[in-house]
């Protein structure tokens, strides 16, 4: 089968490969109907994490089970199925707690290496699931796949960001990030009855669609100061929620600003190392700062009344739809935001 | 100066009567500028509950502080305040733990005669409000009256039953109802970002309105069973929330049977006497009942940023605006629904 | 096999009977070694629901995993396990949703006869258990059979009574019922950290136990007025929760008097037909009424460290350990509570 | 009067000063019957935050009212008071959003010198309290004032580490700090029903006290590394809630390795500046990290219960009780931690 695979900063290649196959009797495999590329797979095509030569990457993807394992009982071929980024063995304790991306049952992420579980992704044509009646969710023949197909990370981060975030109705609530998790959160905000969402960022034509998903005020950060606009705005009070959906140090800074007291930060964007936090802002202000990586397979299901009713249209994001043979220029355009890129979906 | 008094069933007047004075000194005198008729009133106008004659009767109601008494400290002349329909002394016990509908300080309802505390009510020029400074809101001078009004009672009595529903993002509501307050739990539950929104009523004319407030169907219960309908669009499994906004035994009956298992059904209709629940099919399903007379004063200062900021319309619900002189004939509008009659504002 | 069957009003009977076989892929056999005889079997032996002519009765039991079904992953003969009453199916939306006792997919009580799913039950030595992933759970071995087996029903009910009540430290709880359940809503109110739990019964014998279990106040209703008393110990205010664990139309009128103003009724005793509800005095205090039958598969695995750790006791109730060919005198002696029996277990 | 005045670094003084005298309509003036030296208190004695030269300080105080301000509503002469540690208005958006600790209406600390609200400080005979009706709280003349004393600041910070870590009955909790408010916190953590409740600190005089407040297991740090028993206590997973009551970074990046995946961190100890958190492990393990300034007011009136009807014990931390002259003794007890000082208090 054709596979985007790794093979070195700034390269992936299209290339043919073994197809999957059943190892485990819990595993189906997957023919891929529709795969997006993540913002979070810039981290190893800019070399920021590592990632193994020749791996098949991507973990946003959609599409019809091809075979079943034999110990295999909720799905069968020809269901359609989305996955959560994150593969989870569905009996260990953190997935019973509900936290199944501390799976310590056998999971990992799709796509992310030997590091990660060492589970090749779904910028394929075809993909072997393992675990796959934990991990997998059912999704209703008759919704579009580019609908359905961000429920397993990007619409799913953005809503948890939003949802631990603890917003109220009439609330007042900031997103940093206009980034595809930004405008998710965006969007996902909203489902909490605020009375202003104001969306930070950095390029006019992402905020554009942030207005679209509900943002009421939009901040270009090269163009004026967040901190004292967003301070303006809630007489000097502050927000009762900020949305972190970058992984920047200085916009979890400035979360500790403008942030009320007794207010949430909530967190999506990665981190790594040891972050400096102003504490006693924090400590002065009662704060809660709370996030991490999204346990998708939560969401899925809850999520998915919300786009077949017409309440969110998730391809709003959508700025390319490509042929998997072109993935390489996917990531070019992902990485340099050249065209106006915001989301890249692949058919394979 | 001119206020609305009771005189018995159907025969409510509009008469001159003594200005109000301040009789304590936490009293204020407000000028009424705005003030509406409710649906509670109908239940004195029918003859459903006492009420003395000669009583001046009305309890939603906007005005500025005319005069002060000596120990108001948070409220000055000229301040512009919405009342909410429950007077509270703000420091006895249950207003400390934020029930001030049930304040055991010498609190009571505005406008319901001696057993509710002998407060005289809003329809009229001037109304005297006791415990002015924990019972008033102030509101912005920017706010137009009729958009603030209704926070006093009707908006955040609809707000309080979708509160208490306790609806998730995804999830199905059903409203019963199309009164004022089944409209405004309409556009409450909105707010909590359900899939499904789906309003109970027996006018089309009020239906109608509940569309515009965000209702996704609404059944007419002259024209189709409500719990056969409810449970085909829920493939059989229910809602997970109802909204109880008439006060109708059936309906409490019809909610057990249409909420799914461990579902909440919130109610603010008024019941009395001994009121049968099918029990067993509400120990089975792990129900949750809860409801009651609206503790407004908790709200006002949340829902208004959502009416500031355009989020939700309360004067979509405005049928009349009648002069205080003809609030008789708005008392008989809202009884008889001629005119399609859903809410009757007075001007004095 | 002997075990426990059912012949009429006042007549179960120790029969031999063939040995339960594993019938589908995802049953197990367990052999137990611990059963009790429940409050709830008491509802068959007098008559008041029916049961089937000749049905293995109980349902509550511990034991050892003897024989698995070829589709069952997490459960291996030797494991010692505990059975939640209710079997589920852990994968329909009502499993999912965390209400195994809504379970769609094939679930049921234990012993209680073709109107519950016929499923014999667990008062023999040995039990077919279906659906044996999702329905059991695992107990460390070196915890005695008498101290776990009540996590399946009658310590998780009273759990899911007390949790359900929403009791906050320093909080006054009021436990209606010296039954099994109540006995254990006791001792689990006092897990939230309230300030005075006051159990209401009817047997001096059994409230000594209350008493054990942490109760601070007891009342035997025969010779006291239960509603006086509260209200005295509270002020007139009323408790901020009551746990009705009875059953009883009357106790739950009560409960209605003496709640607090936004306080919470939690209820597990069995309920049939149309209750009246006094619905003015809960609609003026803005009550909340919730409960049902206990979801018990959901707190095994968080209660059971308590057990291990010694911060509850459950061997507590139990007054007699007869083995399993005196079961017959066991249901008498529950059932006229002679002897002052209060909790029978059994031994086959 | 008598009043300890601050003059350098580990430099107090008893000193003459003149009386305290109502400057606001709104003050009454409290004859402190105890009082007592807090952690907190440290912190300017040993140089770390400026205080200013000759100001009275103190914030743990217990007195009788004797005398009001012309605005004062809801005390009178005579009434017995406990005072929260801060000062806060009642009415400003903060206060009515429960977070009297952020008062912007004139608030402030006791006893923390012009850079806290220059409020003079309540180890004095008299003390004058601003905001009386919304500071103090009322406590019963029966109850014994070192009993009470603690409402105003440790018992309750202790309890607000506690309340906001989440603990579910059966969860495991480790405490970080053996010091005052490590104790209460210990105490209060019991209060949620946790199977396991560790304390880990540095004196085995301290945590002998922790024990019998509800410690299931102490752990010296200078004799046994916490981590690695924590976690070998807890199987390998962690704690479900870490309270850190010292201020330590070491602890803080400590309490990231030990939680649970979705766990909590609560903290109250005082930060200052950047603190460094390692935010990789805390995004792959979604942690919550909250804490701050405890909103001390919130809090007396629910704690009080359990103090009169013996739950807890405040005076188990009590180690000296010595005359207001003898109070520079007290400050050198708590600072040297000689004679096994834990909790020094002060009679007038």
């Amino acid at each position: 089968m054709k596979a985007v695979t790794y093979h070195g900063i700034r390269d992936v290649r299209v290339e043919v490969v073994p197809d999957p196959e059943i190892k485990k009797p819990t595993d189906v495999i997957v023919r891929v109907t529709k795969s997006a590329i993540c913002g979070s797979d810039l981290h190893f095509y800019r070399g920021k994490v590592p990632m193994d030569e020749g791996f098949i990457v991507g973990h946003e993807f959609i599409g019809i089970v091809e075979e079943t394992g034999s110990d295999v009982r909720l799905l069968k071929k020809g269901d359609k199925v989305v996955a959560p980024f994150w593969v989870s063995c569905g009996v260990c304790i953190n997935c019973r707690n509900r936290v199944p991306t501390s799976c310590i049952g056998g999971g990992g992420c799709f796509g992310f290496g030997k590091a990660f579980g060492d589970i090749p992704g779904g910028q394929a044509e075809y993909v072997r699931v393992p675990f796959a009646d934990s991990t997998l969710e059912k999704v209703p023949e008759n919704i579009e796949d580019t609908k359905a197909l961000f429920l397993g990370d990007i619409f799913s981060t953005g809503y948890f960001c939003a949802e631990w975030a603890n917003i109220k109705p009439g609330d007042r609530v900031a997103v940093f990030g206009d980034g595809p998790i930004g405008l998710f959160a965006t969007a996902s905000a909203r489902l909490f009855g605020p009375s202003l969402v104001i969306t930070v960022g950095r390029h006019d034509f992402r905020l554009d669609v942030a207005k679209k998903l509900g943002s009421d005020l939009v901040i270009n950060s090269r163009k004026e100061d967040p901190i004292h606009k967003i301070l303006e705005v809630t007489d000097g009070r502050g927000v009762d929620a900020v949305l972190e959906c970058i992984g920047s140090e200085e916009a979890l800074s400035s979360a500790v600003k403008i942030t009320r007291p007794a207010g949430t930060i909530s967190f999506v964007g990665l981190f790594t190392g040891a972050v400096p936090i102003p504490m006693l802002d924090f400590y002065l202000k009662d704060l809660t700062l709370r996030g991490g990586v999204c346990p998708s397979k939560n969401y899925i299901s809850q999520l998915l009344p919300l786009i077949e009713n017409g309440k969110i249209d998730p391809t709003a994001i959508i700025t390319h739809d490509l042929p998997l043979s072109e993935t390489p220029k996917g990531y070019r355009l992902m990485d340099s935001k050249e065209e106006n890129a915001i989301k890249v979906v692949l058919t394979p």
